[in-house]
């Protein structure tokens, strides 16, 4: 029997919040698994805010998704036909299948996934892109000591979530901004941060000098904007800025604007440094490794906002991650009855 | 005899380029050395865009120069009076003196100034801060491979041209960008540039494309505005940005802007750092034997624009930084009679 595929296709560029007539649903049978190719359903789909900067033209670290491609997106599936040698139906499996149910693969970029040591959201999450990101920006770029102090924007995303764990694991003062007081709240009362800053209320500079009051060694930043210039004000001597993302720039209808005040750089000697984490595919498996044994210490823990649904609710779930309210790894389930 | 100062103080910030009315003149009876300090007689004074930066309040690697306080300034002058052990009269020193005809010292920041080696305005062009600048920022910093690709703004400024010219003994390909024909065909004629973009009339954005097909390794940024910005555009894979200072913005009325495409560090896994000469003072002695050899061997070329004057000439000497006119380091030789 061929499945009936569903899939959610770019129809315009987005300007601003990505809006119904942006996104296009086809449905058609699924084609054939060719000789060396499989057919993966796919159970999860991670949501994520570089999604939005995937739908804007221009140069960056992927190619932008084209007009009538199916949105990209990493997930998690099952192989459920198989002409490939190295998988079988069955076997659970990661890979960047796209918004849609069913996906043909030749295997390529796609990983096993061991479901007896975490649960799918958490492989997609603290285990998946979300965690290694956290992990090899951190100490690889922002390369923190113990003793200094880690500050990270979008503190209650999954990404910030996981990074100033990790900068707490490794001994470091550890402050997160994020947008609400439950936010900060579980930031500080939950996750151990050393203070949360809530920039919806709180005055960041003020904040910052309280909190940070020796200066900031390492800025993860994943938003950009307004609190990358005041993070920017506070660098301490020889500081490392981790330029993961620019969350409060993606939507953005104008031109974004850079830090005004970049300068900052030279008064600190400090640096600020692009990173993907695509970069070091070779040592996922390091990363893996020392996060699940976080996980398994209970130093590390992770937190997943799983929706339940169908691809027609992909847009309303991946508006989510701008409205401001959830916190942790974004996921959104697919029925598998649908 | 005690002689009669003349000093060039602070009288009001400036907004956009200085004006005389941002300056005031003091004319009176040089202190006299107490005991472990001596008089210097200045003879040189360096004249640097970094002085614009200086004259704005606000946080920068030095603390600003105070309404009413001499115009900081890096110079060469003799001793002509002392009581320290360590300085003899007739001996000629380099230090801080600022903008006056005769400054008191105890010898904090001042070096020994050997002018059998060199000529004064060679000591403070490229034996100075602007030689040890260009040495420890490109090398330190930039870390340049040969054969990689090395674009430096403000190119025929004094820090500029040094630039260039180490980056050309190190074998890497050299990109200058500068404003005007003849400042263009002197990089590239005299100092031995690959190519150089006349940012006044050539469309940057092709010239680099052109000047620099596998994209920038190095881009060595004196000046900040929109040359940061194109230059961030053609960023190689793990490119360089070194910070050294941005003189479009020093005489800007409003706030600066920051490069708005900025996460093209991100795109090009590349970093951006901000960088000080004065970290490096420990090994300023390295700089120079190095420094000293290349001017020997004729592989490096130092060019000086000395303008005869006094004191009162420093207002419009100083512009002339800013006029776009001048080639390398531009220095006002103080006239001894006057």
């Amino acid at each position: 029997m061929i499945p009936i595929n569903l899939q959610c296709r770019l129809a315009a560029r987005p300007v601003g919040l990505p809006k119904a007539a942006d996104w296009a649903f086809v449905e058609e049978s699924s084609a054939e698994p060719g000789e060396g190719e499989f057919r993966v359903q796919v159970e999860y789909l991670s949501i994520d805010p570089a999604m939005r900067s995937w739908m804007n033209a221009g140069r960056s670290y992927v190619p932008p998704v084209e007009i009538g491609e199916v949105m990209r997106a990493g997930g998690i599936g099952r192989v459920v036909d198989s002409h490939h040698a190295d998988y079988a139906v069955g076997e659970t499996v990661y890979g960047v299948f796209g918004v849609q149910r069913f996906a043909l693969s030749d295997g390529t970029g796609v990983t096993r996934v061991e479901t007896a040591l975490a649960p799918a959201p958490v492989q997609l999450g603290v285990l998946g892109i979300s965690g290694l990101t956290a992990y090899f920006g951190l100490r690889d770029v922002g390369r923190p000591q113990p003793g200094q102090t880690v500050v990270v924007s979008a503190a209650a995303g999954s990404v910030g979530s996981i990074v100033g764990q990790i900068a707490r694991i490794q001994g470091c003062r550890v402050v997160g901004i994020a947008g609400g007081r439950d936010k900060c709240r579980w930031l500080v009362d939950e996750l151990g941060f050393d203070a949360a800053i809530d920039y919806k209320s709180d005055d960041v500079r003020a904040r910052l000098r309280k909190d940070a009051p020796d200066g900031i060694d390492v800025f993860f930043d994943n938003v950009g904007g307004r609190i990358l210039e005041e993070a920017l004000r506070r660098l301490a001597h020889g500081a490392r800025v981790v330029l993961c993302g620019a969350v409060s720039q993606y939507n953005a209808a104008e031109a974004p604007s850079g830090p005004a005040n970049y300068m900052q750089l030279l008064v600190a000697r400090a640096s600020m440094t692009g990173f993907v984490i695509f970069d070091y595919a070779d040592r996922y498996a390091e990363g893996v490794a020392q996060l699940t044994r976080w996980l398994e210490s209970g130093e590390l823990r992770s937190q997943e906002d799983v929706v339940h649904g169908d691809i027609r609710d992909f847009p309303d779930v991946l508006l989510r991650l701008f409205d401001g309210v959830h916190t942790g790894k974004l996921i959104l389930a697919l029925d598998a009855s649908q």
